[in-house]
């Protein structure tokens, strides 16, 4: 045993050595974010959280980390994803539809006039949705999905929706998860929409996927157990229901919250009232150059002057896509 | 770096050596098991898993397990501890609702007599339910557990219940996650009851932990948000509502599921209706010696003769208590 000892004591040595020369190594973790305070401010905050003796240490299975999707983590504009998910189910569903040709919303959305199409507000996308996201089973949807994804085009990009993800939160994603951070999405987006590809695009497995629902009823079909997908909202996870469905769902209060829109506000209030270190960021949309600049002045993602004085008052940073983004997609 | 390189060869053969030497010595992982069909089932099952190559093999982040709580995990006799819980509430909430002196259910559980109390059935189950449950903060509902947890009894085995656990079980979880398993709980019994304590008992994480839920709101009090607790069902995670509840929250189909009842049935049906290895498993509680003997005589946690015949039908494993088990609870 003594020379198995003499080996064990130059492993150690010789891991140590390797472990300094690595640290010297080390690459920037964030590459496309500028070196503004943003980028300052997260390093800063995690460093303090993961330092063993920091006052602000916080344990791992507490390193809770919520992103927002649209407008957060993919692009949203000139709608959401999912919507053109609906428009193209909805045309490819007509056929066996004969009735729609003469029935808002979907005369207009057949003859390709989206806007007098959704111009019947809510209730017109919640018929669009309903058609076109119920009546399945879940297995069914997840392959419609799956197909839809793999072969739509961002119609500004020209490139599938999946890598129009904006490439400094992938790099945020990552680096959280390198110091120990469980990531979650919390969207308003739907949540079956979203589990068949959050873990290829963004490291984000099913389980810790949080959205809007339908509700879906257990059933034997053939003598086999679906789950069919029914007509009916179950939650809509925006606004206030964005910390119930965090409760709900993680049963933990994130420790770190990013958002882009006042659909965020809630879950950013959530998030920071839980005393400690805190870390609450809102991506702002400032950039018509190399995405879209819009802010207040959309009907989607909209991020208000209410939610620009909030976040002044209540600390939250607002991250500049122009100034504190190097790089804004993957592709580039 | 030709030493370094010497020192790096012996390193990774010191290393081997070590392997081989750890994986002789290595003990059972499931020592409170006795060496049945059973046993040897559940080890044969992970190990094609997880074996690379197998025509079995499952990637680690599709090796999802379920677990329902009572009588599966801990003890669910001569009643649901949750139930143990309200009743204990109602007493503490007594002085502050004289009314309930003349009003049944309450009048009678003040009395001590529960078998009164709950003859209202489950309308009188939901009342005490409600009172107890709802009208606080998700914050103060989880310390009245944490409370309560800490120093409640069993009427039989006069420990806390967290003791009453049964530790076959707990070697189970352990060896599943030891293999890459993500474990999680799917119960009937209330999500936020589970949470306050499921990671300390079971190891397994808030965010891991499904149960039946009643609906919460948002709002700003005295200038916090806070989660409120309504008195009204938003899910029930029992029977059909197990496939429905897993789709929800875990958003990928388990390939381990394991129950004792027929609240169960439906969540190892749907597990088994997953293709590939699957294994099913339902806890017998055939040991009124060291725990209790009910099965398909019992008002909880009954396991009737349709479970038993569908259990042989389909192939799920019937663990016996009694024959399959060397120890019950870790204080054994």
């Amino acid at each position: 045993m003594r020379i198995a000892l003499r080996i064990g004591i130059r492993c150690v040595l010789f891991a140590a050595l390797l472990t300094a020369f690595t640290a010297a190594a080390q690459t920037d973790p964030l590459p496309s974010w500028n070196d503004t305070a943003t980028k300052k401010g997260i390093v800063t905050f995690v460093e303090k959280l993961t330092k063993q003796g920091s006052p602000d240490f916080v344990p791992p299975p507490e390193r809770i980390a919520t992103f927002d999707n649209d407008g957060t983590l993919w692009t949203e504009q000139p709608m959401y994803s999912q919507l053109f998910f609906a428009l193209d189910r909805v045309k490819a569903l007509a056929p066996k539809h004969p009735e729609w040709k003469s029935k808002e919303p979907f005369a207009s959305l057949l003859k390709g006039d989206v806007k007098k199409a959704l111009a019947g507000g809510e209730k017109a996308i919640a018929e669009i949705v309903m058609v076109t996201h119920a009546g399945m089973t879940t297995d069914q949807f997840e392959q419609i999905v799956k197909d839809w994804i793999a072969t739509a085009k961002h119609p500004k990009f020209k490139r599938p929706y999946t890598e129009c993800v904006y490439q400094p939160m992938l790099e945020l994603l990552a680096y959280l998860r390198a110091n120990d951070f469980k990531t979650f999405i919390v969207s308003g987006g739907g949540i079956e929409f979203m589990r068949p590809w959050t873990e290829k695009v963004y490291g984000i497995p099913p389980e810790q996927v949080v959205g809007s629902s339908i509700e879906t009823k257990y059933e034997m079909r053939d003598g086999k157990p679906v789950l069919i997908r029914l007509p009916k909202i179950d939650f809509i996870d925006d606004k206030a229901g964005k910390p119930v469905g965090i409760n709900s769902h993680i049963g933990r209060r994130p420790i770190a919250a990013f958002g882009n829109s006042d659909g965020d506000r809630q879950m950013l209030e959530w998030t920071q009232a839980g005393g400690g270190a805190r870390l609450m960021m809102l991506v702002h949309h400032d950039d018509a150059e190399r995405e879209f600049d819009y802010g207040a002045k959309s009907k989607i993602g909209t991020f208000s002057d209410a939610l620009a004085a909030e976040a002044g008052k209540q600390g939250w940073v607002v991250i500049s896509m122009k100034s504190d983004w190097k790089r804004i997609f993957p592709f580039e």
